[in-house]
């Protein structure tokens, strides 16, 4: 297992250490504290689905200069010790009395001097992945140093893909659009969405994902109603409109997109919903260029459907992808990130077809200084057909 | 989608509410904060696994009296619309200015009086699901009144699972019992183990499960390294001890146990290992009483294999189980959480044949007044024999 664990060389990562202490001097960080999982591992390529237990928490930290210090439960230490870390201090989690934070505050006390700055990402879509209690009696311990905002600092980092995490993303995309196409084992009129939610991630494992941490979908007459609750029971009929969407994962790359298909002849305004989400998805494609703003791509598709006669869907059309299944800018009209070439972003226009009827699309690309790459297999402009 | 989104009639929530205000009546908290998806999900019956998009913080309000209120994202109001909560409030998330955070500091200002206190789980186990800064902000806003930890309160009633939540959790148990009594239709010698976990999770999917949130496994020459690496491509080879745990998922309910088999015949230490964690467990299944403490499990595990002659395996002997892959308390020596019935526990003990080869069983269990009674198919007593 020594090799897999490591997912990309140690130079890889090496490079990501230097990136990341580029922006803490920048924002005047002197140590950085990761403790997600997609921080963590995008700084030591420590992949285990064993974060899903919430017992315990996880420690990384990036001194200003100088190699990362591991902070972890013991539980931890093998596989941490098959990545490139070498600096591996371990507690017996979980603790009730003292869960690794004075072993925490020691090992930033060493590396932070008392007047010092100690950065969390504290900032939109991020969390902290340790009790707020033992947050708390930390940045009490640690006082005088102030515990500051370093949000920008991974983000910066982060949003940019190189072509090692570009191949990987990639790679899992590949996967989904092989499923997507051969949706039609499996679905068809008479078949329950729960059952297809099921043959649909068992497929996706078929074809190589490692493991399907988002399944979503939808299914209507004409369209459906939301895009985030379970499959329920109700056979699928002709008329209606599926949308399966995925975050699978491959080497800890996610994918995420949808793909609609009609259940026999689709109605018309399905049909016409459907060519223009495409149409103002080529738009999009066309269009962006590094140097854009986030809100230019939502600007793009809301043009490009209204443009079409469709009405467009409200909340977000695309946002970034990567390490998790959705990762910032989002495409919102007050989002003012500046794209950039290496980002990899979803492309996601919805269309309201009539009340609670909706119709959702979506790509995944890499941001070029030509403009966007596919990554995922472009959807058909006509709304494919299954049995009904 | 109406009913299903409920997953329990309405009144199993109005129990649950009303004994959470109870613990909070207790605790002196107004008011109590929830943003986890087990915590939501627990009083409102919120299913979804949109979760795993980190963009965007979630909000369940508890007042001390009266019905919660919910304060979600815009995308989510149709889905909670059709759980019993009637009072939802919602804003355009992301927003990059006020992601809620207004929303949220109103609707509690109302609530709770200024010298009030708002109670939030943030204790062991437990993590905020928000930005740490809007946090900060909200606390700040909302002062005079003091945020309080709430943990307990929430742990208490949690802990103890309706004959409604067992049902569920039995049913998951049934469905991953069955696919480990069929893992030698896909693993055998000359299996490559990142297969073997593939087919794994395709089969609990054929079998019922709606997601598998948590694989993991591990293979070795008479027995494996650590529990929480991901797979690796190496084939399955005679003499390997081949594990595979998993927490999969249904109706939003876990079970979270594992199954050892050997690769042709076993080696002669793997199966005494085996035989004594099989027995420590006979004695824990038999001894186990509402009254003992966490750390009573652990002594009971660890004496349980010393007196067969094996080494227990450092880390919890088992742990709280049900809307997460764990939950409170831990098997460990320093866990005085008293057992109550109702609790569903799962049983863990590990052996370490060698340095740096362990073997770990589990369980999984509700506890009555009577003692354990087993959510799990028993293991055989006997390393079951996978071809060569």
């Amino acid at each position: 297992m020594a090799e897999t664990s490591l997912i990309f060389p140690a130079q890889e990562y090496r490079r990501r250490i230097g990136a990341l202490q580029a922006e803490m001097e920048q924002g005047g960080h002197d140590a950085l504290i990761l403790t997600s999982p997609a921080d963590v591992f995008y700084v030591t390529g420590f992949l285990t689905r064993f974060w899903e237990s919430p017992a315990r928490p996880w420690f990384l930290l990036i001194p200003r200069a100088g190699d990362p210090v591991a902070v972890i439960p013991a539980i931890g230490a093998d596989l941490m010790g098959r990545t490139w870390i070498t600096d591996i201090r371990t507690w017996d989690a979980p603790d009730p009395v003292d869960d690794g934070v004075s072993l925490l505050a020691e090992s930033l006390a060493t590396m932070v001097p008392a007047n010092g700055a100690i950065g969390l990402p504290m900032g939109l879509e991020t969390h902290l992945r340790m009790p707020l209690g033992d947050y708390l009696r930390l940045a009490d311990r640690l006082a005088p140093r102030r515990m500051t905002n370093a949000t920008a600092v991974v983000q910066r980092v982060r949003e940019i893909k190189s072509e090692a995490e570009i191949d990987k993303i990639r790679a899992i995309c590949s996967i989904a659009s092989d499923t997507f196409d051969n949706v039609h084992d499996f679905a068809r009129g008479g078949e329950p969405l729960d059952r297809v939610f099921r043959a649909f991630q068992a497929m996706l494992l078929d074809h190589g994902a490692d493991w399907v941490s988002y399944v979503a979908g939808g299914a209507g007459p004409g369209g459906y109603g939301d895009v985030i609750s379970p499959a329920d029971a109700r056979p699928l009929a002709s008329g209606d409109i599926l949308m399966l969407d995925t975050g699978a994962v491959k080497d800890g790359y996610f994918c995420d997109f949808d793909r609609n298909y009609a259940i026999g002849p689709a109605p018309d305004d399905a049909r016409r919903a459907h060519a223009a989400l495409h149409a103002a998805t080529e738009d999009a494609l066309a269009q962006l260029r590094p140097g854009m703003l986030a809100r230019d791509a939502h600007r793009i598709l809301t043009e490009g459907l209204r443009k079409r006669g469709a009405q467009p869907g409200g909340g977000r059309l695309g946002h970034g992808l990567g390490l998790t299944l959705t990762e910032w800018p989002s495409f919102t009209p007050k989002d003012t990130t500046e794209l950039r070439a290496g980002m990899v972003l979803t492309l996601e226009p919805g269309a309201e077809i009539a009340p609670g009827r909706i119709l959702v699309h979506e790509e995944n690309i890499v941001l070029r200084d030509s403009g966007p790459e596919l990554l995922s297999r472009r959807a058909p402009a006509d709304l494919p057909e299954l049995p009904a």
